[in-house]
C-alpha cells in the first residue's frame, strides 16, 4: 500500500524535525564538556597563589597572564556558554513539542487510511 | 525460509550484546591509552629536579606547579584509569559470556528449525 | 525505464563534480577556522606588553619567542591561509558552473527521453 | 550467472587484500604527518640561542628542559618514525604485488568461465 501524499509529506516533516534535534543535542553536550573544562580551569586558577605564574594558549601561542585576567576571562567565556546552552536547551523544548505534534498527526492520519 | 519469532527475538538479543561489548571494548582502548600517557608523565616528571619549573594544563591555561604537587595528581588520575579500566574489564568479561550462551542458543534452535 | 548511455555518463560526471564541491567547501570551512584562530591570535598577542613572556608551541615542545617575532610569524600564517582560501573560493566557483551546465544538460536530455 | 567458488574464494581474497593496503597506507599518511611535525620542531628548536627557555609537553603536563636534551629527543622520535615508514613502505610494496598476481587470477579464471 503506497502512503497518500500528506502523510508522505507529515513523515517527511517528521524527519526532518528529528535531524534538527540531534543536531541541537549534539551542540548542548559539546558546549556541556567545554563548560566543564572552563570550570575546572577556573577552579584550579583560584587556588593558586597570586604570585603563581600563569600562561593562556592563545591558539599556538602561550602568552603570560596574572591570575586576576585569566579568571576575568575565564568567567566571560563560561557565561557565553551557559547563555548558548540555555539557547538550546529552549531550542530543545520546541523541537521535542513539534515532533510530539507530527507524530500525534501521522498517528491519527495513518489509522484514517487504515480505516478507509 | 523466513525465521522463527523466538529465533528473531535471539538474534536481536546477539546484535545488541554485540554492540555492547563493542562500545566497552572500544572505551577500554581509550583508557588504556590515556593511562599510558599518564604513566608517561609520571616517568618523565619523576625524571626531573626537583627545581625545574613545571607547568600543568588546565583546558586553555597553563598554571606553574611543583614536581611533588604535579606527581600526586597523575598519580591520582593514573589509579582513577586503573579502577574505570578494572570496571570495563569485568564488564567484557559478561559480555562475552552473555555472547557465548546466546549464539549457543541460536545453533540449537537453528538446527531445531532445520530439522523441523 | 533505463536511462540512455550518455543520461547515465552525465550523471556519473554530475556526481563526481558534486563531490568535489563537497570536498572544497569542507576544505574552505577549515581553512576559514584556521584563519579565526590565526586572527584571534594576532589580536591576543597584539594587546601585550613587549616585555611579556610569550611561548610558541612547535609540535610537543615549547620556546620563549619576542611578541614582534611570534606577531611576525602568525602574519606570515595569516596570509598562507588567505592565499589558499582565495584558491579555493575559485575552484568552489568553477565547480558551482560546472554543476549548473550538468544539470542543464541532464534535465534537456531527460526531457528529451520523456518526450521520445 | 552465479560465479564458481574458486573465483568467489579470489574476489574474498583481493578485498582482505585491499582492506589490508588501504590500511597500511592510512598509517603511512600519519606517521609522514608526524614526521613532518618532527621534523619542523627540531629546525625551529636549532634555530634558537642556547640559553632560551624550552619546554616539552609531556600529557599534561609541560617541563622544563634544555637545547640539548631536547634536540636528542626529537632526533629519537624522528628515527623511530623513520624506521616505521619503512617497514610500512615494505609492506605497501608486498601487498601491492599480492593484489596485482591476485588481480591476474581472477581475470584468467573469468575469461576461463566465460568461455566454459
Amino acid at each position: 500500500m503506497e502512503l497518500p501524499p500528506q502523510v508522505q509529506n507529515m513523515l517527511a516533516q517528521l524527519q526532518t524535525v528529528q535531524q534538527q534535534l540531534q543536531m541541537v543535542v549534539s551542540q548542548k553536550v559539546q558546549l556541556e564538556n567545554a563548560l566543564k573544562e572552563v570550570e575546572n580551569a577556573i577552579q584550579e586558577v583560584e587556588k593558586v597563589e597570586e604570585s603563581t605564574p600563569i600562561y593562556k594558549s592563545v591558539g599556538t601561542v602561550l602568552v603570560k597572564t596574572k591570575k586576576e585576567d585569566v579568571l576575568k576571562e575565564l568567567n566571560e567565556k563560561k557565561e557565553t556558554i551557559e547563555v548558548r546552552i540555555r539557547a538550546l536547551s529552549r531550542q530543545e523544548e520546541k523541537l521535542k513539542e513539534r515532533l510530539k505534534e507530527l507524530q500525534e498527526k501521522v498517528k491519527s492520519m495513518l489509522s484514517g487510511v487504515q480505516a478507509g
